[in-house]
């Protein structure tokens, strides 16, 4: 099926996965809340509250996880009082399990996590999407955007199909920053706490400090990269995730 | 080091792997010829002729190499009279074993790979490069390549930094398409036949028939899908791989 465009795919398991990882939390601690992406899609609400709660992408990635193309991870991120405590980001094909805690650090299958560190953008390998908004002002911007960082220039651009991944490789050093518009709390919550854990800095599009529910992230190596990238971005409007209308 | 441009990065293991595997090869087959990536650049010719040719690149996505973005290929292949006859292509992080041989099929650490087949652009996952020239004349026809596919509309856009790998991918059904221009034939002989075996098609960026020293390509899972990428493509002017000024 497809939800916010022709190309924004959804599948049974999203759902699936989504039901059956809440439904074993709710039996263990019926009081938190749960933030799902399938939930959403189905009409739950999604403000974050002080309350614990548990934000959770069933599959980050599905197009890929339609096609095969073999970038899919389950995303889990556990927040309270707004503050993400901890995150997992499980990339299935390649049986990666990436985790971070506040104030304990990031790991892959167990090893120890640490962002490249690089400050010159000019050295640098960045990861985004061209995403599944096709609408044309939409696509101008993203590609202009990439158009705008390529002549600074930098290294080169990568794109595996996951926010999640692509997150969690710049806190494995193998790329310097991530930056995206257009997606969800879900996506970034469990990736958030595993780059920051591994020494990585979180901003947003505008330089500013990140927001969760704001849709945007840049997710850098270092606050050099971090706010050359977003003086390169311009901006595309976006409804937060928190937006009551 | 850097070769053609600022960010088309180069290091000292490409050249000890390519040496290493030419010394290996030529003990065994003295009168066979070599194209290899560092000895072109080197100052060696790139002529194909019709004798046994070895077509190497002993480290494809070098810029992930140094980065240490986990996809780099070692890509062989194999020509006799202008026909690829065997390729192979070591995805060494993934360690993965990709090879073929002209109609004995494609496979990947032994199992068999079958192309989606897929023929319909709207239902299709693409993969491609930005690519390191960074002109901007060159840039902008990339990208606008990319709004026009993107436009059509299409499911996605991946790019994992190897021209070998995203070939491989499309062999596995993961990617329906490839398509690049500005790579050489290191970068398509070895998975070239990866693609034919695996029941893919190659053809020119106009649509017309593949040529490997033209240095352009797509690479298809159905002639359909293929024709479709040629129809969206503003064509870079590039000279041969075979050109002798």
């Amino acid at each position: 099926m497809t939800k916010s465009s022709p190309v924004d795919l959804v599948t049974e398991t999203d759902q699936k996965v989504e039901n059956f990882i809440i439904s074993l939390i709710k039996e263990k601690y019926p009081s938190h809340s749960f933030i799902g992406e399938e939930s959403v899609a189905a009409g739950e609400g999604s403000i974050l509250t002080d309350n614990p709660t548990w934000i959770i992408d069933p599959i980050d990635g599905t197009t890929n996880f339609v096609h095969r193309f073999p970038f899919v991870a389950v995303s889990i991120g556990f927040v309270v009082n707004k503050k993400i405590e901890f995150g997992i980001v499980y990339s299935c094909i390649e049986d990666k399990m990436y985790t971070a805690r506040k104030g304990k650090g990031a790991f892959c299958n167990g090893q120890k996590l640490q962002v490249s560190g690089q400050e010159d953008i000019t050295k640098s390998l960045l990861v985004t999407e061209l995403g599944s908004n096709r609408d044309p002002e939409t696509v101008k911007i993203i590609l202009a955007n990439m158009e705008r960082l390529l002549s600074i220039p930098i290294h080169g651009i990568r794109a595996v199909g996951t926010a999640a991944v692509n997150m969690c490789l710049v806190a494995t050093g193998g790329a310097d920053a991530y930056y995206e518009m257009g997606i969800h709390c879900w996506d970034m919550a469990g990736a958030g706490i595993i780059i920051t854990e591994a020494g990585g800095v979180l901003l947003d599009v505008s330089g500013g400090p990140f927001d969760l529910m704001s849709r945007r992230i840049i997710a850098a190596s270092s606050r050099a990269i971090g706010e050359r990238i977003a003086k390169a971005l311009q901006v595309i409007p976006l409804k937060r995730d928190d937006a009551t209308n």
